[in-house]
């Protein structure tokens, strides 16, 4: 067992259990007190942030590059964030249900945080930041293993956190970075079940199959997206046009932009061309099967995989199907379980969709691209859960909590 | 890839589809129809059941053989059973939380089934009724692996099941027995992530470690109790020897049994030999620190070991401390996180343990013995998780359930 490891696991716990039980004004406290540190810190983190960049610059692209870079703003709208997170309501010690029995116990199932998280992320150094509000936030200590590429940045966020957080009288090690990013002990922390409640891995499709492959502590699945339009028979075409544009184009490298279309043959004749000309203007490559290539002859010829593919860029597959059933069996093979859209004015066709498609979030007649904590009401989130398991959808503070029975009593036993 | 293992997987996965979206109304007349089908098919599962017996009698112990060995009456029970379950609500396709967006979106927050639930379990046949009827109540498929003592019933109550199931037109890999029931298929059960979404270990100690230890398919622990009794200064001295003797004695090979005593120092010498007197007239043995040994000399002495442990049996662990914090270390420290009590008048100190033992049940001045899903008024249960994650406490069908979004638009696109 690796020594560091172990030590960082035991500090976690520790501190766990007293933020576990902090109250909200004192974690609100504290929340508004890293905020106000990371802006007044700016020049130190800024500094730190040079050497990542500069050891990044001949050996990554340019957009991660972007990824990995901070400013003046970035540093504030990460404060800004923190102060958001210290305004959400606390989930921590909430009654769920209370239930008073004949023998007059009284049994109250309250929520309570979950422990110690761990979060495996790639470059952007703003999620150090912000994994380290929604966790303190729902009571839970969390350990951080970013990249090596932004190492030297998540070293001295968490160290200005940890520096606001001692300031206040809170356990430093609520927050702790895992500063040696090799592969070897990422593994060994996906195996930390002693300390570690919950691992969330947040990045790419890779990073996220490794993660759930390799780890024995619980893992939430988080954001990838194989998402589809169906459109189907009875669509309003405009509606159609609209939607999958801005699914597909206001931002393609995020996890609820659509990545396939499903299209009734009923209509395809008369919306594919719609879609095509939308697309084609905005240099988005279309791959399909034979029926769609009948209809616009510029399609390229689509394979399995690419129906199986998340392409987050100007890419996107059509897929020609003749009723609700072959639909609802083209995107339940291919999802990812993240968001599904179907465009109809036939309501039995919306509920079966709605109930059938196995997604975390289905949609009638509106965009994907609303799969998003704050576009759902919800706050920030820590990741849009993929699995059934624990959590699904945008997860906020609740994602981040389990609960317990509480039971008061004067004296009951049990008599059969 | 186990080949049977394979099939059974995509059964039960094709399965669950349909099952997932039955109403309420065919459920339950399945399930009634099943508990029926069992009453009448009473000398088919006891043929079935004699060969088990008979295989088992010179190889197992007495209260082993009585766990597998049916009657009329035990079938009867399974029978009632499915009819409580039929009673029961149906969580599938209730509404969780409903948002209404400014943009006009609606979002439904709507409990879903899991899918497919695999369950390993020993020898008690009477689990494959019960875990079919609350796996089919909450619209999941179950597989169902139970130990080679009892393949002759299990094999004979599925199919009475699977049989019923044909007669109302459902599908019968609703159900499945794992018929090869060996180590090795076990553990390739254990990594069915393709087609299993929840697997479930109903047993002793030994069977749960090694199913947490060697799945990949997420799991929930339970069962596993190291139940403790604290007795604070302020304690009634009757009640806290009532519960005491009710929460080790009533039952004691149960997992919400109590298996050790914390004693504060201040009440120790009043209340312990009443406790050793009521405990020793029910042949219970005590272990305790030197404390306790120096106020009861025939106390045994306690090792770590002791305080670590579930007996299951007449003996139980007893720990002398000074104050209230020392008392939450201990149990915390040796905790599985079932059940845990404090017996006790001062509401500060009561407080405290309800938000600081990290136990799925925490009572005030009752006994243990109450975890369990009817003495909680949920009705049956599928177990009682001691894990944080998705389920704690006594799992009812809810447990067995996810949730999706769904989200009803007329054409709303995504502007930011």
């Amino acid at each position: 067992m690796n020594q560091l490891l172990n030590e960082l696991g035991r500090n976690a716990k520790k501190a766990a259990a007293t933020i576990s039980v902090l109250d909200t004004d004192k974690k609100d406290e504290a929340l508004l007190a890293v905020a106000d540190a990371l802006v007044a810190n700016t020049s130190k983190i800024l500094e730190a942030n040079a050497q990542d960049v500069m050891a990044a610059r001949n050996k990554v692209s340019k957009a991660l590059l972007d990824r990995l870079s901070l400013d003046e703003k970035r540093i504030e709208s990460m404060s800004i964030g923190l102060k958001q997170i210290a305004r959400l309501t606390d989930p921590v010690n909430s009654l769920i249900e209370k239930i008073e029995r004949p023998n007059g116990l009284i049994i109250e199932k309250r929520r309570v945080s979950l422990g110690v998280i761990a979060i495996i992320y790639e470059s952007r150094p703003n999620v150090t930041a912000d994994s380290f509000g929604l966790c303190f936030k729902s009571g839970n200590a969390v350990i951080l293993r970013g990249g090596s590429d932004a190492i030297h940045s998540n070293i001295a966020i968490a160290s200005v956190i940890r520096e606001a957080l001692t300031s206040v009288g809170v356990d430093k090690d609520a927050v702790q970075v895992l500063e040696d990013t090799s592969h070897e002990t990422a593994n060994e922390l996906m195996k930390l079940n002693k300390y570690v409640d919950l691992l969330i891995p947040r990045g790419g499709a890779g990073l996220i199959r490794s993660v759930v492959e390799n780890s024995s502590v619980p893992v939430i699945e988080t954001g990838v997206g194989n998402c589809h339009v169906f459109v189907d028979e009875t669509a309003d075409i405009d509606m159609a046009v609209k939607i999958i544009d801005n699914a597909k184009t206001q931002r393609m490298g995020v996890c609820n932009a659509i990545e396939s279309l499903v299209i009734h043959s009923g209509i395809a004749e008369s919306v594919l061309p719609e879609i095509y000309r939308d697309l084609n203007a905005k240099s988005v490559i279309l791959r399909g099967d034979s029926r769609a290539q009948a209809i616009i002859s510029d399609i390229e010829t689509a394979t399995d995989e690419d129906y199986a593919k998340e392409y987050l860029g100007p890419m996107i597959s059509v897929k020609i199907v003749d009723n609700i059933d072959e639909a609802i069996e083209h995107v339940n093979r291919y999802t990812t379980h993240h968001s599904e859209a179907i465009i109809t004015k036939d309501k039995a066709n919306a509920d079966r969709f709605l109930k059938e498609i196995d997604a975390a979030c289905v949609y009638v007649n509106a965009s994907t691209r609303f799969t998003d904590g704050f576009e759902f009401g919800l706050g920030a989130e820590i990741g849009i859960s993929t699995q059934k398991f624990h959590a699904r959808g945008p997860m906020g503070l609740e994602a981040l909590t389990s609960y317990k029975y509480q039971i008061h009593g004067d004296g009951q036993i049990r008599e059969l």
